[in-house]
C-alpha cells in the first residue's frame, strides 16, 4: 500500500481544454489481490490522443469517464507483487494513468510488460521504443509501404512519432521531409534526427504558400505522408502528392477544439489516385514485437536519438499537457514522478 | 474511305460546360495503312470522366486537346481491314471518340477488341460489360473487398456503374443501398436492379437529413461506399461509416464545375479508421478479363439488367452529354450512330 496522488478528469472542455478540467486528489492504494502488482510510476506519458478522450462526443478513442484517473502510458518499477512473473525492482511499462502508483492485474494479457534498460533508457519505452514509435512504424510500413528513393513527409516532425518516423524512413532509403513549428525544431529535425529538410509551417500563412515550400523541398513530389495535424498542412500536402501516393492518418490535432476542420479539395484523392487511411496503433498489437525490435535497434545504434521534454511532478501534468496541445514541447512530452 | 462526321472540343468551359464548347465537322477518313482497321461506330459512350478532360487544369484524366475529336468509348463493326485478325463485319469495342468512323491502329495492344454478341447486346460492351462495369468491379472487389452480410452503399446508383455494382455486391451476399435522384430512379434501383433500398437524395436538403435516411436504410452502419458524386452525399455517408469501412472514390461529379467542394469532416477518416482510395480503371487493365467474365455471366443469367438512355445521331451527343452531367439520363447514356 502506498499514498497515491491522482489526477482525475473533473469536467469536460468547452472548446479549448484548460488545467481546470482536471482535479488532483490523494488516496491510498488498495491491498493487492492474487495476480496483482503494485507499480510505482517513474514517468507518465502525455500524448495528443488524450485530448480526444476528454470529449463526450464520439472520437477515435473511447471517452474518458468523468471523476476517474486520466488514462495514460507509464513506465516504472514493481514495488510489490502477487504475480510470480513480476518481481520487486522489475522495470515495467503499462497504462497506469495520471497517478503516482497503479495496481495492475498482471494476469490480463498485455497489461504489464517487463523491459530491459541496458541499452534503452526507461523513459524511451513511452516514446521511440513505445507506442509513438510503433505508431510511426505502422503508418510507414503497413500503410505507406515506401520504396527506396521515394519522398516521405511528416507533420509534427520533431515529436515522438515524427522522430521515429524519420529514422525508420531513412533506414528504408527514402528522402524524408519534416514539417514543424519554428526554426529551432526545424534545425533539430535536420541536424539531430537526420531529416533531409524541415519546413517551418509558421512561416506560411496559407496552404498555397506552404505547398510552394513543399515543392521546393520535394522536387519529385510526395509519395507518402504521415498526418499528425490536419487542417492547412494536409491541404497543402495534398496539392503536392504524386499519383498513387499514400497518406497514413494518425492525428488531426488541429481539429480537436471546437468545429471540425474541412478538407479543401477531396477531389485530389481521385485526381491523384491516393490511398488515405486512418489507424489506431493499439488495434494492431500483432506488429508491436517486430516494430519494437527495429526501434530498439535504431536507438542502440544511435540512429534514433529522440529528445524529451520532461515536466517534474504529477501536479504539473495538466499544464504540461496544455503545452503539448500548443506544440510547446520539444520531442516526447513526459512527466517525471520520482 | 468514308465521309466522317466528327465532334471536336472547340473551346474550354468557363464554369458549367455547354453545347457551344463543341464543334461538328465533316471530313474524309484517310486510306488505311498496314495493320489498320476502319471501324463504323454503332454506339458512342458518354461518361462523366469526359467533363474532367474538357478542363485545361490538372485532372485525373489527361486534358482533351482543343480542335481534336472528343475522346470516348465506341462499339461498332469493321468495314475495312488491313489487319489479319480483324475481318469485315467483326463487332469491336475501342476508343473511337465522338465520330462516326475511326481508323484504328490494331497492332497497338488493347486498341481494338472483338466481342461476342450472342448473349450480350453490342451496346452493353460500353456499359455493364465494359468500362463502367469493370469500374464497379474494381472498386467493389479490389478496394472495398466486401464480406457477406456487410452493407454497401453507392451514389448514382442507377447509372452504368451503379447498376453493375448492385448486381456484383448482391452476388457477394451484401446488403446494397443506392442513392439516386428522384422516385422513378429509386423505384427502378429496387425493382429492377435488385438494390435492397434506394434513397432519393433530392428529398434531403443537408447532410444531416441524408445521414438520417442512411441510418434508417443501413441499420448496421455502412461498411463499403462507392463514391460517384462527392459533396453533400459523401459528407452524409461519412457520418454513417462503420469502423474499418472502405471508400472507393471513382467520381466527384458535383465538384467538376467551378470551385472544389470541401469535405466537411475529414477527421472521421481517423475516428473510424477508414480507408479512402481513388482509382481510375484504365490503370488496372490486369483485372479486366476476370471482371468482364463475371459481368457477362451476370447479364446472361438475367441478374444484371442495365437500362440505357439512347440519343440518336452524332449531332445530338453534346446535348446528351449535358443531360448526363445533370443526371437526366436513366442508366447508361449512349449515342446511336447508325
Amino acid at each position: 500500500m502506498a499514498t497515491n496522488r491522482q489526477i482525475l478528469l473533473d469536467n469536460r472542455p468547452e472548446g479549448e481544454a484548460t488545467v481546470n478540467n482536471f482535479k488532483l486528489v490523494t488516496t491510498e492504494t488498495p491491498p493487492l489481490k492474487d495476480g496483482q502488482v503494485l507499480v510505482r510510476h517513474h514517468f507518465l506519458s502525455l500524448d495528443p490522443y488524450m485530448r480526444g478522450r476528454m470529449n463526450d462526443s464520439k472520437s477515435y478513442a473511447a471517452s474518458q469517464p468523468l471523476g476517474e484517473v486520466m488514462i495514460g502510458g507509464t513506465v516504472g518499477e514493481v514495488v510489490e507483487s502477487r504475480h510470480p512473473k513480476f518481481l520487486t525492482g522489475d522495470r515495467v511499462v503499462g497504462m497506469g494513468g495520471w497517478q503516482e502508483y497503479s495496481v495492475v492485474d498482471a494476469l490480463q494479457p498485455g497489461a504489464l510488460r517487463k523491459v530491459d534498460t541496458t541499452h534503452v533508457p526507461l523513459s524511451y519505452y513511452l516514446g521511440a521504443v513505445g507506442m509513438p514509435g510503433v505508431t510511426a512504424w505502422y503508418g510507414l510500413v503497413k500503410i505507406i509501404n515506401p520504396k527506396a528513393g521515394e519522398t516521405m513527409v511528416i507533420s509534427a516532425a520533431t515529436g515522438a512519432v515524427g522522430s521515429a518516423f524519420g529514422a525508420l524512413a531513412k533506414a528504408r532509403g527514402c528522402r524524408v521531409v519534416g514539417i514543424a513549428g519554428g526554426p529551432e525544431k526545424c534545425a533539430y529535425a535536420v541536424n539531430e534526427l537526420g531529416f533531409d529538410a524541415c519546413i517551418d509551417y509558421k512561416l506560411h500563412k496559407d496552404m498555397y504558400s506552404l505547398a510552394k515550400a513543399l515543392k521546393q523541398e520535394c522536387p519529385n513530389g510526395i509519395d507518402g505522408y504521415f498526418e499528425n495535424v490536419g487542417g492547412m498542412v494536409l491541404d497543402a500536402v495534398l496539392l503536392r502528392m504524386n499519383a498513387f501516393g499514400r497518406i497514413a492518418v494518425c492525428g488531426m490535432i488541429a481539429g480537436y477544439d471546437g468545429q471540425p476542420l474541412p478538407l479543401a479539395n477531396p477531389a485530389l484523392i481521385l485526381i491523384n489516385r491516393l490511398k488515405v487511411e486512418g489507424f489506431i496503433v493499439s488495434e494492431h498489437m500483432e506488429v508491436w514485437p517486430e516494430a519494437l525490435t527495429e526501434l530498439g535497434t535504431l536507438v542502440a545504434q544511435g540512429k534514433l536519438r529522440p529528445r524529451e521534454t520532461i515536466a517534474q511532478g504529477l501536479e504539473n501534468a495538466p499544464e504540461a499537457f496544455m503545452g503539448l496541445l500548443k506544440g510547446k514541447n520539444f520531442g516526447k512530452q513526459l512527466v517525471k514522478l520520482v
